[in-house]
Formats: C-alpha cells, sequence, structure tokens
C-alpha cells in the first residue's frame, strides 16, 4: 500500500491474511512491514497468518501508515523460520529498506555479496542483500528519486533474467513493485465507494474512514476484493508508488 | 533475558512494561526484540508501554526465545519517534545485531561512521553504527567469540568515556550487557521458586514453567520482582551472557 495520508491497511491484511493457510496455500509465515516517517516497524510470524495470533490482532489493530509491505509465505528455497520470512530489513544511506518476493531465481546465489550478507538462506534475501550492494557501491549518497527509480528498475530487471521477480521493496519514501509474472492494483480516491474482500466475509465503506483528498494505491499478487476493478501491471515493468500515485519507471 | 532453552519473558515484560507510563517515568516508547535462533523480531511502539496495544498484547502472547532485550525510553535526545525507539537493529557478518541504550553520550555523534548510518537522530542509535563500524572494519568475518567479547568491552569503555552507557546488545549468539551505572541480575536455576513483581499485582511459580535443568538470567536496570535476591553488576564491566550464563569480559 501506497498512500498520501496515513492510513490502516486492516481491511487489504483481513484478507490477504486468510490465503496464508486457509484460502490460499502460502501458510510458511508472513511478515508487515509499516512505515512511519522514516521509522519502520515489522512483525513476523513462521506461523501461517490465518492462524496467527499476531495476525488476528494486527486485523482489528490500526497502524496507520503511508507506506505498508507485507508477504505471505509458500516455502521453496529455505526452510520454514523466522529468518527466512520476508519482509527482509536493511539499513542503506540512514533509509530502512524492507523488501519481499515472490518466485525463484536460479543461480542467484552466485551473485556476489559486499557488506550486506543473509542472515537467513532463502533466494530471496541474497536477490536484497546484492541489489542492495549494488546501490551502495553506486552512490556513497542517495542519488536524486529518478536516478533511484531507474536503477532499481534495472537491477529488478537483472534479477527477472533468473527466474521470477515478483518484488515489493520500499526505501520508507517510494514503494517500488516489479511485476515479473503477476502483479494487480486498485487506486482509490474520492468518489470513495464499498468494497467486499474475496477471502473473507467482509465489507468496508470507505467513503466512511477517508477524506475527499486521500489517495490509496494497493498492489497485490491478486485482487483481493470481488466488487473493484483491479488493474494488472505489465510484466517486466516496475512500478513506483509515492504518496499514492503510481509512476512506471523505464 | 538469556537462556540455555527457549523461554518465554511475560512475567518479566508486565512488569518492565509498567515502568513505561505508570510505575515509572519511561514513557516515551519502547521496543523488545525475540531472537529464535538467527531470526529475531522486535516490537516497537512510539507510545508509552504502560498503554499501548502491542505490550498488552505481548504481555500474555508467549513468544518462546533463548535472547530477549527490551527497553522503554525516556527521550533526551531525539523526538519521539519510532525511529527513535530502541532496540536498534542491523544485520553484520549474516548476523542480526539489535542494541538498547540507557543514558547520554557527549559528543557521540563527533565519532566517524562508515557503512552504517543513524535512521533517527539518537545518541544511542549513533553510538551502535560506531560499535558495529569498529567491528566491520576490523573483522571481514565474525572472530572467535571471545575475541569479540574482549572487543566490544573495548568499544563500550570507549563509550562510557563520553557519559552514561548502559548497554544491551546481542549478536543473535550472546547478549552483553555493559554496566555504567547501574544494572542488576538475577539467575534463575533449579530449586525454582516463587516471585512477585514489584511493578504489578503478579506472582508466578517458575517452578510450575520450567524443567530442571533450565537456567534463565535477566538483567534490568533495577530489579523487577520483591521476594529474590538480584546482584548489581559492577559500573565499568561487560557481563557476557550466554546459555543462560554470565561470564564478565576483561
Amino acid at each position: 500500500m501506497s498512500a498520501n495520508v496515513p492510513t490502516d491497511i486492516c481491511f487489504s491484511f483481513s484478507g490477504l491474511a486468510c490465503r496464508g493457510g486457509r484460502t490460499g496455500p502460502h501458510g510458511d509465515g508472513w511478515g508487515i512491514a509499516f512505515y512511519e516517517g522514516r521509522g519502520c516497524r515489522s512483525f513476523h510470524d513462521p506461523r501461517a497468518s490465518a492462524h496467527s495470533d499476531i495476525a488476528t490482532f494486527l486485523r482489528t489493530f490500526p497502524i496507520k501508515s503511508r507506506i505498508v509491505l507485507s508477504h505471505i509465505r509458500r516455502a521453496n528455497r529455505g526452510r520454514v523460520a523466522l529468518e527466512n520470512t520476508h519482509p527482509f530489513t536493511r539499513e542503506l544511506w540512514g533509509r530502512s529498506w524492507s523488501f519481499a518476493h515472490n518466485g525463484q531465481l536460479r543461480g542467484v546465489k552466485r551473485r556476489p555479496l559486499g557488506a550486506f550478507r543473509p542472515i537467513g538462506t532463502t533466494d530471496s534475501e541474497h536477490a536484497f542483500c546484492w541489489m542492495l550492494e549494488q546501490l551502495r557501491v553506486g552512490w556513497a549518497e542517495p542519488p536524486r528519486p529518478a536516478a533511484l527509480d531507474a536503477a532499481i528498475a534495472e537491477l529488478s530487471r537483472s534479477l527477472n533474467e533468473l527466474g521470477t521477480f515478483n518484488l515489493l521493496l520500499s526505501d520508507s519514501r517510494s514503494l517500488y513493485a516489479f511485476c515479473s509474472t503477476r502483479l494487480t492494483r486498485i487506486t482509490r480516491r474520492a468518489p470513495f465507494g464499498r468494497a467486499t474482500l474475496i477471502d473473507d466475509d467482509l465489507t468496508i465503506d470507505f467513503a466512511e474512514h477517508t477524506s475527499p483528498t486521500d489517495v490509496v494505491t494497493v498492489v497485490a499478487t491478486q485482487p483481493l476484493t470481488r466488487d473493484e476493478v483491479w488493474t494488472p501491471l505489465t510484466p517486466g515493468t516496475l512500478a513506483v508508488l509515492r504518496d499514492g500515485l503510481v509512476h512506471t519507471a523505464a
């Protein structure tokens, strides 16, 4: 989620969490990162989100955030363990970075690392460490947004050549979503309407929870609601989200 | 807390959380980090722990861990904000490091940094980044435990020269506690008895929750229980805790 005002994710997370072991097979752990200004707090649980006490707590506890990033895991590389649970986080340039990945990347562990090293054993965390090292070596200080967007697009395409690389990434300022095979999005703004989850018996009237100037975009692997129009991202492209709006990076 | 078996911290955390805004003045946020093997999950809240929904949840939600590190904040340098809330975390050598600090360090921000940079504005996070950079420059790969213990003792003494540096630090293997002015500890092992919190109306019979071979040490600024004997650490020394046992590093 990217928004232009601090917004809670309770509704969308309620739907997503069901897919971790109830309406979907992604029962090997889950995590979520909430940005609040420069700060980031994340919650991780190696248990299925549909049966996790922490997930149950978060479904009803509104944390207001302008960028939120969440992942439910179906393990392929790396055992089910806390250290293998996305989103992964690192600091670069005094910013908190979070990374969540869907897919497999053949041979990614042969890409050399530098200052960032995996704590767990997933391909995904290795890819994250590799990406950050390229950025760190490229710029001692953070570059302008357009240069950073272009660099992340290029690094994403490079990783995508190794297999499937659906990505959510944030540096606390932008939310990056690289579509390798499947990502879809919806942008909600005035006039706000009602929406019903696909995975749970829950309807919301966004008009009751928003102001007329709010803009909120949600990106997900599959649509989370049954009565709204979601727009698929184009495979091979990076969407850059700032303040709830979507830009496409070259 | 350091323990030789995965142990929950619900009882001790219930007492500590009261000090964040009810029985104590440390109402400017709180955080806690739980290690599970190589993995670490942390919870942060810029609100007072005595009035925090997340703290209330964690008081009764048993996360089993061998190393836990928690901090309640009374802000001096750095505004009340998520990014200024301890414990701070970074990765070095593929290990997850957590750092919590009590005290003020005059001029610490003049110490040069390298690969690790603060996300927030506290003296404490700057000190953490400085410590990790010294370790990173000293060793490309993690040194033997005795060498690491000695290095952390030396770095702690160096920071302690700038003011007050009561420290809790972990690399997922050891828990380091540097006593600048005030830290106290208790080691619990068989035969286990009963204990009553100072800050809350709560008594526990550890015999009901433990096995005869369990060893658990808790370090805190002030004793958490009224009916046990706590042992003050000696100012200027680093306690190294592994598997619930306390060693003193030179």
